[in-house]
């Protein structure tokens, strides 16, 4: 990912070689501050807290959340509690289960002497698998773009909505939804994004933006509520999010609002495409819309908003009427009927029980 | 309508017998501001800022306005003139037109010395008749929630979803989403309202929430993405918007992001019902989709946004990352297949010609 040039990844062991260092995506886009990690606890808190968020990328910083845990104490006992407390944070992400899970598979038959070096290997392994998987992954989209190029007239862009923010902000390093854009981009393919504001927390208007902003790609920022308009008016070409989990029936779990893009797609025949990394398929669940839980937020991020003056402050405004309560669920599961297919590390497939495991057999 | 138990209107004439009063729309939730307007200038503004607005509260209020042109100046020019000049304020509401159409032929005809008197005496009739239209409205779609609520456990609360405000905000008086709402709850049958809080301008959130709330209705803001997640999950049992015109063909125009929860509706067997006044059918559009104008609004509406802060000031904050543009379709238009219905103050009809023109034969 670059950020005005620049090389960056999202999460990183700071020069000490032990501290994990992280960007602070609460205080984006407004400024790029910083995080410095130096205890699970403060890893716990910047997934509780959204200061990292996506599911790849949580999934990553939870590794290191149990190296730091392990500094401090590599007893099985710690291990097994670190694990237990960081897999509390977010109840959404499949990834951080799998992560938490590689760690603990890793780590639990090695002496407790060994342990802290071995977390940190495994952590940046994860973190390097990250990188390449979505690497990967955005090789396998870029021929949907490259299709939809072909049969438009020569240098017209081809046009992309997103919902949430599914870029590199959200992974190590290239995002899922947005790799293929970045690749289409970097390969000098004309590309247009519609960025979903997706409410309650903006992601879409505040990372997504921001971030395709810092490559230069061309982008417009739109109301959760336009989609089906843009679609219907013919101004949308395909459309590609991220998912936080994914069901082995094919049903897609994805920010809240994800489901009635999928709608609005199906029924202006605009394909609506889902990129999932491995480690989202959760085979365990069979039925995505019965099966998975959806986490409820505080009303909080619903009633209020943070956003920048033009002075330059930070302020904190309430949006609803007062005394009016707000409920904030804050994923929606699309069905597996309403995506044209997934795009993976491995290749694409239908959004079936057949296909996926068709691509990852050992999950069968 | 009720605010805290006192009955007030949307628009009325001063005690002086011909300033125009209305509540600043744009100040609610916040301050409960009443205007004064002296001119046909100051009515212009106020549709145009959207101190008042919903098409029939924008009818009443411009019939108002060419009242106070007429005291300045009584000729047929001038006549034309602010008829004229009114209906360019907003270009989706049919009713605007509609409103400054009949006051031109009540007046057009009469001596230039009469028409001050009789230009406050029709517009007076108008704001009575939509009152009225709104209370009969009300009344035809209260059936629909008693029907729901005796399939129910007893005191079990009907379940609606609304998008935008259509409520006695909009209009003169009741409302026409909500006016059914309204007398459901005053006659005592359990109501709760699923309200989308709808950006860009939150008019759910702020206003749709406020008066319910002033009203005594309980009810639950979510965002415009939570309403596909809500119907999957069996939490509505009905939704009803309003509209800013309906085409001959039964296609819906309301604002941005309706036509979403028309096919999560759909999706789930929800009903989808329309509240229409008689002056919201516009005969003279063949097809919605194809030929109502969607008004583009300020892409300031979508990266900006003002609200309270915890100590009580108004404060208008970015929320989208700097350099990014946005795009601000205000409306979008339901294809009359996933309209479950309209409500009427003449009674409930299918989204067809045939049904529309059976109820409203004189626009035949």
């Amino acid at each position: 990912m670059r950020i005005n040039g620049k090389h960056y990844r999202s999460v990183w062991v700071d020069e000490d070689g032990w501290a994990v260092r992280i960007f602070d995506q609460t205080k984006l886009p407004w400024a790029l501050e910083v995080l410095r990690l130096e205890d699970d606890a403060a890893v716990a808190h910047a997934i509780r807290a959204m200061q990292v968020r996506g599911a790849p990328l949580i999934g990553a910083v939870a590794a290191y959340g149990v190296a730091l845990a392990l500094r401090r104490d590599p007893s099985t006992a710690n291990l097994d509690a670190c694990v237990e407390r960081l897999g509390q944070t977010r109840p959404t992400a499949v990834n951080l289960a799998w992560a938490l899970g590689r760690m603990r598979a890793a780590l639990h038959n090695l002496p407790p002497s060994e342990r802290v070096a071995a977390a940190y290997a495994e952590a940046a392994a994860m973190a390097d698998d990250d990188a390449e998987t979505c690497r990967r992954l955005g090789a396998h989209g870029l021929p949907l773009l490259q299709e939809i190029a072909r049969a438009k007239p020569a240098g017209e862009a081809v046009n992309v909505l997103t919902h949430c923010n599914a870029g590199w902000l959200a992974t190590v390093d290239w995002g899922t939804a947005l790799s293929p854009i970045y690749q289409a981009h970097d390969a000098g393919l004309p590309v247009h994004v519609w960025v979903d504001e997706t409410r309650p927390r903006n992601q879409g208007a505040a990372l997504t933006a921001w971030e395709l902003g810092r490559h230069g790609v061309p982008h417009t920022v739109v109301a959760d509520n336009a989609g089906g308009h843009l679609m219907q008016r013919g101004l949308v070409d395909i459309c590609i999010v991220g998912t936080d989990r994914v069901a082995r029936n094919g049903d897609v779990a994805n920010k809240i609002g994800t489901y009635l893009k999928a709608l609005a797609a199906r029924d202006n025949g605009v394909p609506f495409w889902v990129a999932m990394p491995h480690s989202t398929f959760d085979a365990g669940v069979a039925d995505g819309v019965a099966g998975i839980p959806i986490e409820e937020r505080a009303a909080e991020e619903v009633t209020e908003l943070t956003g920048r003056t033009a002075d330059g402050r930070l302020e904190t405004v309430r949006v609803a009427a007062e005394g009016s309560p707000a409920a904030n669920p804050s994923f929606d599961v699309t069905p597996a009927r309403l995506v044209s297919g997934l795009v993976t590390e491995r290749g694409r497939c239908g959004a079936s029980e057949a296909a996926l495991l068709g691509l990852y057999p050992e999950k069968a």
